[in-house]
């Protein structure tokens, strides 16, 4: 072939999250919008704080020169360091984290990318816990890692160590957590986290080399219950990278801002560090947007109306259990991970599509039998599904 | 090693031309920023066009959701088809680069790194041209080429080709053309790029494959002589894709935003594009910001003030060459390629150093014997540092 064929095949198989979307779109042209209830994407429905367009809108008045023209490669010096303080503001100085342990990147994907080539060898290997968000294979699969997937804990998305203690090997070089967890909503609880950490250290030195914790944190401030915990991992585990995004807690989705964070306890912190900043290079990225670094300083502290998200969470958990279906309640981000009440998710969803209800099925999350549905949707399109759910619930056990 | 020891390396090295750039910083803050004659990097000195900014606060008063939002992941609709509509405008329809043609990217460097990606298949070579933009050899070989550099054709930067036909061989699978040049600011006449397509068409029937034509592009705007032709190169050989960035059309480079155009003539299209869609993806590039995709529909057209660009180069080009110093007449782009009066450009540039002068060694370009010399600085600045470059040519032949 002329053309790289693992790329052409990436290219073309489309994403069973964006299939569905896009067959929703088809489906409103055909029968109105407002009468397909899409469930598919994680694409923020609440509008991004007022604080965001407020802080543009001053940085447009100012010298555009300076707020378009390159930063350094690991981010600017004033971004990083208002990053650092509020870090160290709301965890504490023992994260390990000062300002020139960021590296700025263009959303969670680069920064899982790039810390991924930063740290994969050849024949190395990456874990993941399923469920897990798809991209984590393409991404730890182009940068030469063989994933390694732990089976799902299904009472309550936790971790199944057994199986994790299996699955680690001298060759094990990273795992990847994600907590609060896209597909699940489900929180690693403190006591699951001590113990992963415990495991890591205890497997690292057996193996006289450490695995990294990659810890993707997009949702870390979509967390309903003010009084959960969702500790930074730096503190927790020195060997950890934290890759993070304000698509979500900022709703800038499109946006392409973010950062890795490089706890600067562990022994070889300069080597990875560089590492990181090589493989942003490598990957062309050169500088996350500039205008959207400058914003960072104005805006850290503010988040979008996480109320919104709650009062979706409680109308259609509870409306969904009340019709039969099951599911562990998500203690944040914004998507229910939903019983197949058929052993096959995939023919669940195409009969949910006969009600016009667009949900993902879970296969490619790397656990069978449950649907994903997103719901960072209007609150009113979740009522006005609530019919259609209960029809689709009869069809199983009306 | 605990990480990957390529990336490492990456990371650590500096490139000349950042190293440069930091030492002047370094030198402003001991002897003040008027006193140093920065003259490293290519970061536009003239404003992003007023338009720029009117049409983000314009869209800042719309839908934040709309405006920050995912977009499709080969940019927004609206973005390429403007972008369409513009080159086949100026350029005419048998360019044959319709809005499904074309891929948005997070800038030059993505344009290219994603280009290759979908391109290069292990043991595949990519030629490049001296002198060249030195992260040329980056990008290709973290994509997993080799590459192959046609020496320098010192008359006028066009190409040697003699010595490009010895290099081209069934293994080729892309060359990289980048016209106006970084660093010598020559345009590549439509002679040169004609007699080019010829011999890339006649080695392609000969070895059954295609060699593709990767035309990197951020300077194409920045053209001196108004009567200069600038052919877009899709029009001349069918196995193109143009790598284009409006950081220096836009004064954006920080920005982070440009596109990948495919030739749809090229028999292959469907499988190039949908590599293309595929390594954007492997990489973690997920769309190109979205407010900038959202803006250019409102000032395609518009460019910045080149008139600065072009005193700049007539008042230091004349008084260079008044001084003695020898350099082709540049074209385009923001930069000249002198010849260092001395074989060894370093030692020519440590001695420039002495009269607070900051140059670039043309050795990483891939072409000893020279220094490239950013003319994207304030005139003012270029006035000041006259006397330097005078006291600099005695040291020579005072």
């Amino acid at each position: 072939m002329s053309v790289n064929e693992s790329m052409r095949k990436l290219g073309e198989v489309r994403s069973v999250i964006r299939e569905t979307f896009e067959y929703g779109n088809r489906r409103a042209a055909e029968i109105g919008r407002e009468n397909v209830f899409d469930f598919s994407l994680g694409n923020p429905s609440v509008p991004a704080p007022a604080e965001v367009g407020n802080a543009l809108r001053a940085l447009l008045d100012g010298d555009p020169v300076a707020l378009h023209g390159y930063t350094s490669a690991q981010g600017a010096e004033a971004a990083r360091r208002a990053i650092a303080d509020d870090l160290n503001r709301r965890f504490g100085e023992e994260i390990g984290i000062g300002k020139d342990d960021l590296y700025l990147t263009c959303g969670a994907a680069a920064s899982l990318t790039v810390s991924l080539h930063a740290l994969v060898e050849p024949g190395d290997e990456v874990v993941v816990i399923a469920p897990f968000f798809p991209e984590y294979r393409v991404f730890a699969e182009q940068a030469g890692a063989v994933v390694r997937v732990v089976p799902a804990e299904k009472t309550a998305f936790q971790i199944d160590f057994p199986a994790l203690r299996a699955i680690l090997n001298p060759k094990t070089k990273a795992i990847i957590v994600n907590s609060p967890n896209n597909p699940t909503g489900a929180l690693l609880t403190p006591h699951t986290l001590q113990t992963l950490c415990y495991l890591l250290r205890e497997r690292s030195a057996a193996y006289g080399r450490p695995i990294y914790l990659l810890s993707d944190e997009p949702y870390r401030e979509l967390v309903y219950d003010p009084d959960a915990e969702v500790p930074y991992l730096t503190a927790l585990y020195d060997h950890t990278l934290v890759c993070y995004s304000y698509s979500k807690s900022l709703s800038l989705p499109g946006e392409r801002i973010g950062y890795i964070a490089v706890c600067n306890r562990m022994p070889e912190r300069d080597a990875v560090y560089a590492a990181v900043c090589g493989a942003g290079r490598a990957l062309g990225f050169v500088c996350a947007p500039s205008m959207m670094q400058a914003m960072l300083p104005r805006v850290l502290g503010v988040s979008g109306d996480l109320e919104t998200y709650r009062r979706n969470r409680d109308l259609l958990y509870g409306s969904l259990c009340e019709m039969g279906f099951r599911c562990v309640r998500p203690d944040g981000a914004f998507y229910l991970f939903v019983e197949s009440p058929e052993p096959d998710a995939n023919a669940f969803c195409a009969r949910a599509r006969e009600y016009e209800l667009l949900l993902v099925p879970s296969d490619s999350f790397g656990c069978e039998g449950y649907v994903r549905v997103s719901y960072c949707v209007s609150t009113e399109q979740i009522r006005r599904s609530l019919p259609a759910f209960e029809r689709l619930a009869a069809r199983y056990w009306g």
